[in-house]
């Protein structure tokens, strides 16, 4: 993280005039970051850079992605008590917020086996980069970073120009080095679009069913290598197991990002 | 939110070069955002902003906190159809977020009766004030915002220097406009606290029949007055009834914002 | 101070070519940072910070808060001579003013006894923190930092919404971790005020005998107890003794930042 | 003023969630922003930035550096009651301080005839340029914005270099389109530093005698033309008749803003 | 552009005093931006957004990319003479900079038939995204933009981990949305790359010869479909035409914004 | 460089997932920044910088303005891999911009003998402070940094308003510390700015031939002392020796920032 970034973060937890943290003295403690439940560490080298810039020593044996249980020690800390009071929330917020969606993501992970799991961009403006970093430590695909990376054609895009259109126009537009993706919701679409040449489709919202047939269609007409495929829309740990063996090479669910509930992780001084 | 703030997250969001929305025709559009879910809304404000900066109009009949039913049309938007589709994930990435925090804050607040529901600092770094204002929004009290509001004795203090040293510090340091709160563990660490002229006191992951008996203590010392009692710790909608006619006037329970999953809203081209 | 901050500051004050420090030869010199007049020092550690940042050795036998005579040697410097120069004018105007503030802030509190002494909202836009910090180390009290802390009622809200409706909307919408403060004018707004449940009560441009005869109405009706009293308006270190003996608990005033003049400090090199 | 300094000053006088100014209804109001004393305004273009920010309506009879009377009405504002509250503090934050700046200044102007009133690199960092402004409001000359303007050689320069070394460099570093000024405290040193070349030279600290001692020898050797010549150092109100009769073109002074406390500006609601 | 960069690049240009247009009466003018010389024109949106910043209405015929003549007008001009003053510098520093990039890139592109020309990294810190938008305005493509785009394996990678390592390590850790390309200097390199399943292949400061030589090789395995060839390295509008007629796909050139010399462009008050 | 500027750019070269660094394992390495071409070095103390961000030790023999040949090592680099592969293009684009211009700015300067070289306000917008940098590295002048510099009346303010009153009023509301300049395009002009008191004469566009006859014509008038005089427009390395005998004391040429192509200077891994 930049550090003006850390500094934003800071400020913004730590306000102008924090006495919470200053009566205590300031003497040499040692102190833990312990994990509370099971689960998929992420953040860690977010919450290294706090304890860093409030000068206070941190080891970890632990590296993102690693599977943590309950009561493992994820970081020991020395250094003043009121520095480590200070770094305190702000290190576990991006414990709590990162550990959580890499938990739920590997679980999504372990249930689609070959197919790969992707995040969306539906995350907390400003802080996506950390959330998709956290995807990633759970094993997941980040998906297109912002809108000026991989071009993408929704519903909305679809409705105002036409798919094959909206295809034809990106084609042009986007440079070498991205992909076109296009998001298509009836079997007829899905045909259309594996037939103009885009990189990657999208089935949105669609029955297993319906992808299971349009992925048949595509094969037929012999479209079906070189495109990727990814189901997107509902799917949840209760259906995903469906959804992986329906022929798709990814699936992306903004729930990773959305529905995922923090970890809990605490620190205690010694 | 500041226009600097509202820049940042565009430009987190959009990229430098955002094919995906200029291939279609500017021309003007209407487009409704809808709720998918029955919730309560909040992010009204910040996502009528992000239109007016992408100069979309926008026209809802909501207010944040107001009650939302499946398929209500929250805003209706005129604009260009790219100014549209450029707007669209940061506005719903504000009402998702926000509508989720104050819709799970309303279930909290209806459980709790007469007794205050609260949030905590655990946020999601650099969002803290959109959640807190969110927790508003469903009714709930936005609890102190950062280290230099209300002075709060925690465990760690405590540990460094004991509950009556901190307390005393604390009231030497403290500005007359600020309250004092401590944390206690044990029921004697509760009436001693209650004895040492603070305002607040917070039961930390105690037991309903450790805070009553507590707060019999107190009272039976003349110490109720005056004070506020706050419960926390392992408080959730399954348990939130008997914390709520256990004598406390206040719940704080950081669940609000790190367990709340998004309130489910999307945006249509008509 | 953040380093954002810091190197704001610094280009202000430095530009981009500073051929001024760069004429002389970058040798290892000693430096000297002397008050010229007697008084209280503030603003050590934002100096401090300066210097580290040109990679300027300080040390300094004095903290925030002390008192001290002209030809103190309030910081002993080791550096390049080009560092120096470099960082002396911005590290002299934190000390400059915030050792002015701190020392006037010191003779109202002699004057005041055990009155506290307050700052106001009156402070250089941009420097607000350092300057309740220099209030703080002359021994006041910062008053609420911004219009988001402690919640404040005063003519301008009495004007458009009246006392009681004002007071009782505030204790709507405050935080429990929030005081209500309220402006008089009258005594007899004075009692109405003290009646409504208000945690302080400012006592607004009033005479020393309007609020002798406030605060005897006020214990009359037994309402003095809980209630903080605090009076503004015109008090300078000519009248304050009359103030302080007045029955209130705090005294504020402006002049502490609108109309401090500097501590005279300045640096030279061995 | 830049927006985004606008912003920043807005958010610290702010915060994140005014409750003091939400509680009135935000009807349509009047108000006026009034002269407490006589002066020399300075400021109303910031304050003006500022009300249009809020979205209120503001309207002046005044410019920058206008003599204003006790009860002078600056401002005639209209607009929502709320966002009046939310702009005062900090409009009247600008207005207090540039004007006081600014009537300082105009004292010494008035009392120096055709000598020119300067201020130094002594201003609150963060706020220079509305200082420097407010000087030159007054009738006063801003000299020097920041080290990378006019080169100056100061008393710790020519302690490292000496004065004829100092100079020389100088001239070899200085852009076409520099000035370079230098300080003495000798007439000897005034001499040397008129035969060197340089544009302007100051008098630190010098006694009147000396200076006009130190004058009469420039002139002597022919030096006078072409010269500014400046007078500095503890120069205040009651001796700067002296020095502006003494053959000074320029006498600066960092009391301008370092001295001068804030004329007394307030709002109020109608 | 953002506001807060307009801002950031009006404050480098303008400072804190603008004397030189203060001293023009601020009464209405007409003023005309006008090309010196033929090319292509850039930076139109960027330039009309500084004269909306300063209130300065602008009206033009040309969008970016237009082909423009000696002495057509670009941008005709009405508003206060100050303002314009203010604004000219920095709107033309944008139109001479992106108008000199988009017009070599033209010739470049219309050199190149159907080949793509593309541009670098090599870009003017803090600049890239207006030199990337200069070099679509002349037709080019502006390649991946930063490290976090499309996985681009160079010489100095596999200096340190061999070609086919990185080729298998990158496809391991990037998205299904990126595309890897991988930089050779050999055939036999080539031929390796194309079989590692890469999306793009640079041949990077290879002869033309050896480059056609590695696409027989490629194409003789059948791997010549759905791999991008890219050539790079020293190609200059002297030898391009070998090069665009070689079997490439695309051509990239650091040159396009490395040794570009602005377009002629100024304005003139009427 | 401030450290936020460094962020602000690494931002822009890295984005917040560079997979191109990460695939290579992170040991320690040697490198080397070498000169591809013959010219002057600039940029030296931004590029270690760079590095120094990414704790990457460089140690280098030169100094911004060396005259540097064909595969001299300009830096040797030791560091971890990925941490040189992230700084790289940062640094050479630094190295390659400054240098380029250092090295343009070198034949001006060497072909001018006496006469000085200075460069204008057409700059790469944010990059201002580095270009300046880099032509003082060549060994010309920076000029004037931005509008609040010196006092620049040129063609548009005259259209405005005339010489004589420009320059009249120029001299009201300049600083004393402010050198004013003025454009003239013919020999009167030259004459009556002569007769006017400013500092600095530009012939603008002026032919030899007609600055000869204005030079001639001031200094009949005795106005030739104490008055700079530079000459501007159109003057390339191909008839700036014409220009550097006619008289004139500076020669100011956009063409050093705009028309300066960048020093090829490449890393190599060892």
């Amino acid at each position: 993280m930049l550090l003006t970034e850390l500094e934003r973060f800071k400020d913004e937890d730590s306000g102008y005039n924090d006495i919470s943290s200053s009566i205590v003295p300031d003497c040499k403690v040692q102190a833990e970051v312990i994990a509370k439940e099971d689960g998929v560490v992420a953040g860690l080298a977010e919450a290294a850079q706090v304890f860093e810039y409030f000068k206070v020593l941190s080891t970890t044996e632990f590296t993102d992605g690693s599977s943590i249980k309950r009561n493992d020690v994820l970081f020991v800390l020395d250094g003043g008590a009121q520095s480590i009071l200070k770094a305190e929330r702000l290190a576990l917020n991006f414990l709590g917020r990162m550990s959580g969606i890499a938990t739920m993501t590997r679980k999504y992970v372990e249930q689609a086996g070959n197919v790969r799991i992707a995040c969306t961009r539906k995350t907390t403006p400003g802080f996506r980069k950390f959330e998709k970093k956290a995807v990633i430590a759970g094993g997941g695909d980040p998906h297109r970073f912002n809108l000026s990376d991989a071009v993408m054609i929704k519903d909305n895009h679809i409705a105002v120009l036409g798919l094959e259109k909206a295809v034809k126009k990106a084609k042009t537009m986007a440079s070498f080095t991205q992909k076109i993706e296009v998001e298509v919701e009836t079997v007829d679409d899905a045909v259309l679009a594996a037939g103009s040449g885009v990189d990657i489709i999208m089935f949105d919202n669609m029955t297993v069913d319906k992808i299971k047939e349009s992925i048949k269609s595509i094969s037929k007409k012999g479209l079906r290598g070189g495109i990727i495929l990814e189901a997107s829309g509902g799917i949840s740990l209760e259906n995903i197991d469906e959804y992986a063996r329906c022929g798709v090479d990814v699936i992306s669910a903004g729930a990773l990002t959305h529905s995922s509930r923090w970890l809990d992780i605490s620190m205690r001084i010694k």
